[in-house]
């Protein structure tokens, strides 16, 4: 059985599918309105993940335009090397198929359970990945909105593919970064607009900076810098941006952390008041990444961090 | 002819109309999606404002859903003496029909430009009529989000009449105004959500605020408060916040705007964070108002405000 490369540009191979052009082989994931199968392509044997969303479900939940939304979303950004790929999408009277990209090696979600924390090696190189994936979403005016370990997949050779774009907000149809791009759309008159609804763009973009920040400072320490015993508890800590860096907590990691952090979100470091992306790639964290090679790289192998980290546990 | 009251609770007698019951008299305004008419109801004779949506120019423009929003937002708000009453709406094959309440006097912008100003006396009754509604509104989880002199109507007895809803958002379904009920729907795990999703709903409800500074200050000055040859310069100026009170402008009137346009979305008079409602109806701009009869009052009759303008222009 073959696994299509995520950057196997040949698309017309899929059109016109339908569900019974797959044979679903198993279950490799759940969410709250999909499952998603592995599922083998019958003509070719090659296998696939198959998104199946419940469509009375979503529609009684009020939902549906997640579909949607995933759907254009995936359409404006595959194929990417670093973005799930979307073969096809098709729908029966109750359900609606996204054919994806399979990311054999699952979660990364699953290997921080696993391993606790990962090396610093393993840190800059998976978050370097993360970053040029949200460079690349962001500049085509998709903000993900949902960046977390369990949306972060692995694919056969253990690159990063970011998954999961039912929550992403498309925010501008136009790569224009002049406040009208965003505002036009809905203001009659300008005269009446509020500063924030100008920032929109930028801040938006900016919320999954800081769950790139979160995440990075999860490799190296082994949890979240903010969880609380409750929902209600890890939002107090958010709000005041209650939060500690660990003794033993690697110093350029932590000022990376400081930096993306900030409660401001055009203070935050990768946001483009603050000098964008190139700002964010150059910090002396990442100082021995080779950003244009990385997909070529072979990943580091995965091992604890272990100043920290107490082992697997 | 008779115009419904706005209060009039009986929804009953319009149900299950069709576009064949009203005779459409005259276009009384027309908006970048919608046309309305000035309809008569075949068997009563009743005036009302019959806003019609062609389906597949907004379906084309991607707007469809500015019509649900429409329709949900008007549901939820109605019947209420100062937000349009929705009375029914029907389609047929390319039209959508919104049967409105009639406002009569049509828009405020129209008496702004045909006085310049108004007196003080004016301002403090529509203002503290448009804080009615927009209380109300904010109290059921709405946002406006366009509030301008163009969608603040003026019905048969010159009480205020907040319409357009076609931008408005439905911030929550439930009353609540912990974190939670804003995050919940989409938020997976709580560990990395951004703090300013989390403080979205003040922020957005801030924007409406905002809105309304602009509207008392024009209202007295005769021009808005941010205004550049283009819309890039207004938005630069609002940005920074570059506005001026005129020579002459009312000192409790200065201070009230002074503590709205206020960049910080949460710091401005009325938002959450700033005692909400009760803070900014407490202001001393509006110590006369006589907040609960305000509905039951006779309008101040509209004179333009002396000490600034050069009267009618
Ligand atoms: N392309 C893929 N390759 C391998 N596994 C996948 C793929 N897509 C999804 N999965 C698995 O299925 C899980 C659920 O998928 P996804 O997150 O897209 O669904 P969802 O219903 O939108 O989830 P959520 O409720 O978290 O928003 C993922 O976390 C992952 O484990
Ligand atoms: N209930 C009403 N009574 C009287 N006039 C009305 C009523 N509703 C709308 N109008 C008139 O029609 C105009 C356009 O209506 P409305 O703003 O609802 O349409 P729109 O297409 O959503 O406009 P916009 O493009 O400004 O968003 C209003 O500015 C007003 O002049």
């Amino acid at each position: 059985t073959q696994i299509p490369e995520q950057n196997d540009l040949n698309l017309t191979h899929l059109k016109g599918r339908c569900p019974e052009d797959f044979d679903l082989l198993s279950i490799i994931g759940e969410g709250s309105y999909a499952t998603v199968y592995l599922g083998k392509y019958k003509t070719s044997g090659k296998l696939y993940a198959v998104k199946v969303l419940d469509k009375r479900h979503m529609v009684r939940e009020g939902k549906a335009k997640y579909a949607a939304v995933e759907k254009e979303a995936l359409r404006k950004l595959s194929p990417h090397p670093y973005i799930v790929r979307l073969y096809y999408t098709f729908q029966d009277t109750y359900k609606l198929y996204f054919v994806l990209g399979y990311a054999k090696n699952g979660e990364l979600l699953y290997y921080i359970r696993k391993l606790g924390s990962f090396g610093l090696d393993c840190v800059k190189f998976y978050s370097a990945e993360l970053i040029l994936a949200m460079e690349y979403m962001h500049s085509k005016g998709i903000v993900h909105r949902d960046i977390k370990p369990e949306n972060l997949l692995l694919c056969e050779n253990m690159h990063l593919i970011l998954a999961d774009f039912g929550t992403a907000k498309i925010i501008s149809l136009v790569q224009d970064d002049s406040p009208l791009g965003r505002v036009s759309s809905f203001v009659g008159t300008a005269d009446y607009v509020s500063p924030e609804l100008l920032n929109y763009k930028r801040t938006s973009i900016s919320s999954d900076l800081w769950a790139l920040g979160c995440i990075i400072y999860q490799l190296i320490a082994g949890w979240p810098p903010f969880r609380g015993g409750t929902d209600y508890l890890t939002f107090q800590k958010v709000s005041n941006l209650d939060y500690t860096i660990p003794d033993g907590f690697p110093e350029e990691a932590a000022d990376l952390i400081k930096q993306i952090l900030v409660l401001d979100p055009q203070q935050r470091l990768g946001s483009n008041s603050r000098g964008g992306y190139e700002n964010l790639k150059g910090h002396i964290f990442f100082e021995e990444v080779l950003w244009e090679q990385l997909h070529e790289t072979t990943p580091p192998e995965l091992k604890p961090y272990l100043p920290l980290a107490d082992g697997p546990r």
